[in-house]
């Protein structure tokens, strides 16, 4: 029924909503002057088929957006409950900035056997998430906060993360691809962190009541593993526990693509071309504190056609403006994005932090960027110590994305960027690709917070902002 | 019906029999005077849905003990077949040394082809059994055999299984984790053995058939592999072969416990309270002949709260009395428990050896107890070897564990650990957690039986005695 | 009906054909004179129970070999696509040199939305492969090209396939298993290739398309990996990227030997006895390029009983005539044959090439031989790149097999194998297994084109022919 005819038989003063399910939908209600409108499906159930496509958790962004500055009030609607509305509040939130009023609730408390308590954590949670996106440090927060560029603030929250890692030791669990699985947990070790590399999907939720972060790498994705992903981030995002995605090669085949990052479906309005909203699988089902690839796999996963990627390396020279790129990009999944390459660039939507460390030879190894990650996410579990230290679980119950993480993604490649520099022979003589790794591997375990900051090479810009701060390490 | 209704109704001299699910059963046929109680059911059948739980195979000693010193017979029924008799008369022993009478047999003797063939092999194997339970050296044997605390007999020992093994080069299947299971692999070959690494369920029958030894190692669990860890086991035991199990992050996860372990459904009487019996799954199938494990792993897996554990890794300072600990383990599994850590007690219920050889850099590569277990492993595979050797077939037929287990499981361990110390620069550098793992690999290879003589810091005891053996390697 | 029964009811002239399954069937239609014989069906279909069992790909040539010299005319049947039908007719020919006439194809055709281009297409393909057959350079090519048996040309093609690895830095996709995954890898990387070690069914069509080669390899296999390796396989024969089978312990069980090499059925006539002819399951769907493994894995995949294996290692002293067994069998399965161990022997059914490079450490660390293979599928890949550049797409349309694979499995093996001599210390000084693993990789990273031609061992021979060629690398 259209919206006039609704009206013309109501009472005046009535309130009328009209369900959504693609952009155009939206569109129509702008014009037909809905008071609000309910977007869903955004998950599907298993008993009856639904007769329009899902919009997915990352559909309902876009579709915010098509409210543009209107009054109309939009829940999303579809398979919301308790344990999976504050993924779905951070991720819709529309370019310019809008997020969801609310979320509409049935089953989690009409079927709940205590309906009162269900509705008063489910309001608890979304008036956190309210307050966090108002006033927050959330990198989804409205408060846009950008931090500072000067160099040694960043460089100290790097130390404290490292003293982090020595002294509490957590427990950094990996779902990452078979070549690389000792390697990756030799380095967690070797950095002071405790590696749990397990993948059957029955064992999550348990393992995410550890305190610690969760890496996911799909480097040798298979169904099975695939499973275990999905349940892990579930349970972390449940538990507060930070997770770092790896998309290795999700350029070379559609099965990685979709299961990442779904069918490219439309684009954002306010954000660089280049840039796609994307529908998801791992990503519909959780949300990631870091997203780390080099630029074959960014491109990939962002939908870009500007670099390619061969199975798991990137080609050419990649993006024309790369901190464009990640700042764009960090925005769009509201997380630290990070893109390694000669130069690394790691964003939160406004800082971009350049890291100029490293060694030829990190490229000629397998594996290298895996254990970048394992680093990143042991650096991460640290932040989310630090901060269970700082502030009470009110303040972040709202808050899926730590901006601090930044730096523990700073903290993780400077980590393997400095030792690789370190394992090479100070007299110049050549080191082999397969002697390199074992001595990559000893000066984790040797690298102190002194190294870092007295060979930190990095910079710290706001891409479009004039200012840019430069610091670079001096070798003794 | 009631016992005493039955044994009015009958004439006298009848034989009333009770069936028994729980031990509150076996305690009403104690009270009610009956003359003999059937247990089980022991296996579930997949035609019929059972009434009552199973009883399992581990269930089985639990009721066995609550006859107490009582004339009453007992026999196990339900899914016992000459394929898995063994491993039930094995384990089901009561805590105060009292085995089966017998075992109820359908389906293989009257679905057999040939039923008295079918009988005459069961009562074989049966027979077997009772003989080498009564008198011989199997661990389960009622000839309780405290074996000697001097140090240079058990040196001999471990000499003469490192001798086979450079001799008879056997086949080491390990089902273990992706995570060691290169090094796995290498330390195995640098020792003198064959390792095969295939999981696959279709062909653990075949690979069974070769003589050697089975690891089966839980450290990244899933459920196709499990499969294929039931049947390797089952088959193992159906052909002699010796199974080392390593319940690497047994405490990590409900997956994890209940997979190997179960559910704790109850307290044996006369082992130390920190012990539970559990009900199994891959337990419930197959008899280890090793058990080895962190103190964090052991605790979880006996359903001890004394030690914890965070992930693989074991926290705090451990058992209060890690050599009771063990004794009491191996006396209610019936097989050799190895206690790794800066000390290692290796125990098989009566003797307690210790060893304090190792380096520290043990624990910060991954996979240092992993390959303490293909070491281990490797060890048994002479061990049985040997006993092939020595003694005729049906000597050992009725003997799942045999007790020469304990120096092969010293044996191992003292491989690793004295490498280990070789692998150390002798003038005092450092070394770093990469090139480590490469020396001590290297080091396996070079390891000759004189440097384990010398090297070897051992000790014997008997816990509860006051007697005490010790030999500390000396080193040039 | 009889044939001659056919006859007198049909006018004079009339075209008579039979349905055969067996080599009996074939028998009977030689001897009632009948004008031409449909074989199938090949495969099976998921729709209807075939009565008769399935004759396979790998049974078409055993029937076709009994028609020997007759006129009658031979096609095949059964599921035959313009996606198969090029495996079909490579593997389809009789060890005397018969190929197929045609083959039948119903619904490719029948149900196809345009009757016309799908039988265009299909004519298309068979044509390629008869004018290949007749006149090319394809292994299955009647043009029986033995190739030079000097040594320099045969370097001189290694060099080329060197430098163009350098140059083009190829995909390798590995299907490996878990075991030297990494090691894998790194020696791909080392040598200048690019590898990616995906498993997953799902992205083995997408990836096809990205040129290279593909390894598989059965070490692990387990039932997932299987179904891998069936489709990575067909997507590279209609792709035309060469395959490397490494069949990885085929001998330890059933279940490997089953599925890649099926139950042998009958003997081929003019061929060794030790060789039989095997229904298979990864070959049924797909050709290689090029087979390794050790005595024991080809005896194993021959059906011979001469050499034995234990687990995945070799035992004994091999074979009698190991160049006679090499060449047969490349013969037999029309792919290049690689036979390692002390000395190796390579073979493109005419030329066998012997190999005696190589260190002693190779056979005392696991997965040198997998590396060997991945090394191989490398060079197989710069061939394949090497052709591609050469040659019009429409030449090697009909082509499975490139004869020029043989230089390629030699280059990969004497990469291997001079890196592993340069990785020992020319001092004489001790190498440790664990430390020569690392060496060995940065060896390969190292190695020119000059170090191969200098210190290449290998001599070239045509079994049966007095003329052999050898040359030994000197060192200088």
């Amino acid at each position: 029924m259209p919206i006039a005819v609704a009206r013309r038989l109501l009472p005046p003063g009535s309130i009328v909503g009209v369900s959504c399910n693609t952009p155009a939908h939206v569109h129509a209600a702008v014009r037909d002057g809905a008071d609000y409108i309910g977007i869903g499906a955004v998950y599907g159930t298993q008993t009856k088929k639904l007769t329009e496509p899902l919009v997915g958790v990352r559909g309902i962004a876009a579709m915010l957006d098509g409210l543009g500055e209107s009054p109309i009030k939009a829940v999303a609607i579809g398979g919301i409950k308790a344990t999976n509305a504050l993924r779905i509040l951070h991720s819709a939130i529309a370019p310019n900035g809008r997020p969801l009023d609310g979320v509409a609730i049935v089953s989690d408390i009409v079927a709940s056997r205590e309906p009162a308590a269900s509705a008063t954590k489910l309001s608890r949670l979304i008036r956190a998430f309210q307050q966090e996106f108002a006033t927050g440090i959330g990198i989804h927060s409205r408060a846009t906060i950008v931090g500072s560029i000067a160099v040694e603030p960043a460089l100290e929250r790097v130390q404290s993360l490292f003293q982090e890692i020595k002294k509490s030791s957590p427990l950094v669990h990996q779902i990452t691809n078979n070549v690389v699985a000792t390697q990756s947990a030799n380095i967690t070790l070797a950095v002071g962190a405790s590696p749990i590399m397990a993948t059957a999907a029955d064992e999550m939720e348990d393992l995410s009541r550890i305190p610690g972060a969760l890496l996911v790498n799909i480097g040798t994705l298979v169904p099975d593993t695939k499973l275990g992903m999905l349940e892990a981030g579930y349970f972390a995002n449940l538990n507060g526990k930070p997770i770092v995605l790896d998309p290795v090669g999700i350029g070379a085949s559609t099965f990685r693509k979709s299961s990442v990052n779904g069918t490219c479906s439309s684009l954002r309005r306010n954000v660089q071309p280049i840039i796609k909203l994307c529908n998801v699988e791992l990503l519909d089902r959780w949300q990631p504190s870091v997203i780390k690839g080099n630029a074959g796999e960014l491109a990939a996963f962002a939908g870009s056609t500007e670099v390619k990627s061969k199975g798991v390396d990137s080609v050419g020279s990649g993006f024309s403006d790369p901190a464009l790129f990640v700042q764009a990009l960090a925005r769009q999944e509201r997380c630290i994005v990070v893109l390694t390459g000669k130069t690394d660039y790691v964003s939160d939507g406004h800082l971009v932090v350049c890291i100029e460390n490293g060694h030829e030879l990190l490229g000629q190894i397998t594996g290298a960027g895996c254990m970048a990650g394992s680093l990143i996410a042991t650096f991460c579990a640290a932040q989310a110590s630090l901060t269970r230290g700082q502030s009470g679980s009110a303040a972040i119950e709202g808050q899926l994305v730590d901006r601090g993480m930044l730096y523990a993604a700073v903290g993780g490649l400077l980590t393997l960027e400095i030792a690789a520099e370190q394992a090479v022979p100070a007299d110049g003589s050549a080191v082999g690709r397969g002697t390199f790794l074992s001595r990559l591997i000893d000066r984790v375990g040797f690298l102190t917070q002194d190294d870092i900051t007295r060979l930190a090479k990095i910079s710290i810009q706001v891409p479009g902002s004039p200012k840019e701060s430069t610091r670079t390490g001096l070798r003794e």
